[in-house]
């Protein structure tokens, strides 16, 4: 049974999220069935990890194992024509080998998260951009988010039913720029905790309108303390946009 | 009767084009609908010009004149709220004299087709950009689109059915640039023919994966000849991105 990666674009509005649900709709799921249509004894569908209710991807990674042994751009047009109507794409699939595996081998998940500064609602980029009706300066933004940096305990930033064993994680990267209309924050870690990104920005936002300021970031983080997270963002504007492996 | 300049983005693909049709939803036809319920006895909403079926807008400009004299801000903010489930949104409103009109007036269209050059569908952009599934090269297609620059009888790149009394218009600008993953033809000129972008993009696509060179271009141009075009370009990667007006 030959081991493929898959590298999936997918818009996460319809979904429940990239985890299969009893009561609605999955990225996973919409995958399994695609491959059960290639191959019906392929195996289940792993990502990386999962993506919350809305939460878009570039860039997920997954891995299947199939019956068949198949050229893995076979795959990768295969599942995309099985895939019907769904807005999920199969970008590429490679083939790897058996003990390779796309969660316990992922060594960094980049995520972006694009948030316009306008009063008019959005036309095009309803649900894939974070509108918040006040001007937002990226400078000070930028600046905040470098106290995220580093190994820290992120209780304040992490979902009440996050279910990792530990707060403590270790943030690579943390970039915010304008864009053109638009403000883009881009964070890379090994791994985030559940609306670890979500927390982070909707915090960010509170510096780029002037209520906070880095110190009150750095204040914030080292409390540990939930209640004193700024207003966690929708998932509208959050893209999982690459997850690296060892070479 | 106060006249109102509105400028608007919309989604083109849900409306059978700008103008008000009998068979199917228009832009305009939304926008007047909004415009009544504010304003029972306001006029009719006139563009700056027609967009065709699934073409969009970053800012389309039209006018309308109400009875009621409103702030600006608050005619932008009470047709966004009234255009509800339309991908529609007035970006601004202004006042205006009241012989300022929206189409007679405009002195440049600026236009933006978004190409993407890869095998894998799409996801995220269905319908918001222009899927061609073999690689193209930007560099030519730029130089190509240089020889359509200036006054010419654009006959090879109109619709049969353009109603316009002469083939004969004034390309001001041509750029095509890689950008991302993405290839972007912008044009700017101070009208258009009936699919003129459409049907330049898709010849300009033929120099991009190497069927055609410049000197190719310039023949088919020179020969006003309308079998002579390239395969004209669906709507779904082309933006009215800008309106010029005098000061």
């Amino acid at each position: 049974m030959p081991r493929y990666k898959l590298t999936l674009e997918y818009d996460g509005a319809p979904y429940m999220g990239w985890q299969w649900q009893d009561h609605g709709p999955s990225v996973q799921g919409a995958v399994e069935a695609a491959v059960a249509r290639l191959d019906p004894d392929g195996s289940d569908v792993y990502g990386s990890g999962r993506t919350d209710s809305g939460v878009h991807a570039l860039g997920q990674v997954a891995h299947v194992d199939l019956v068949k042994t198949l050229r893995a751009d076979k795959v990768r047009d295969a599942l995309n024509h099985h895939l019907g109507d769904h807005p999920i794409s199969v970008l590429d699939a490679a083939i790897m080998p058996d003990d390779w595996h796309a969660r316990f081998d992922a060594r960094e998940r980049r995520y972006l998260f694009r948030i316009i500064d306008r009063r008019p609602r959005l036309a095009l980029d309803r649900g894939r951009v974070w509108r918040v009706p006040v001007r937002l300066d990226a400078e000070p933004m930028h600046d905040a988010a470098q106290v995220l940096i580093g190994q820290h305990d992120f209780t304040t930033f992490r979902d009440t039913q996050c279910q990792a064993k530990s707060p403590v994680k270790t943030l690579d990267m943390a970039r915010v720029a304008r864009v053109g209309a638009e403000i883009h924050c881009e964070f890379s870690a090994r791994s985030f905790l559940h609306k670890q990104v979500r927390s982070m920005v909707g915090s960010l936002v509170e510096v780029g309108w002037g209520k906070w300021d880095a110190d009150d970031m750095r204040a914030a983080l080292e409390a540990r303390d939930r209640t004193l997270c700024g207003p966690v963002s929708p998932p509208d504007g959050l893209y999982l946009i690459s997850v690296a492996y060892p070479d």
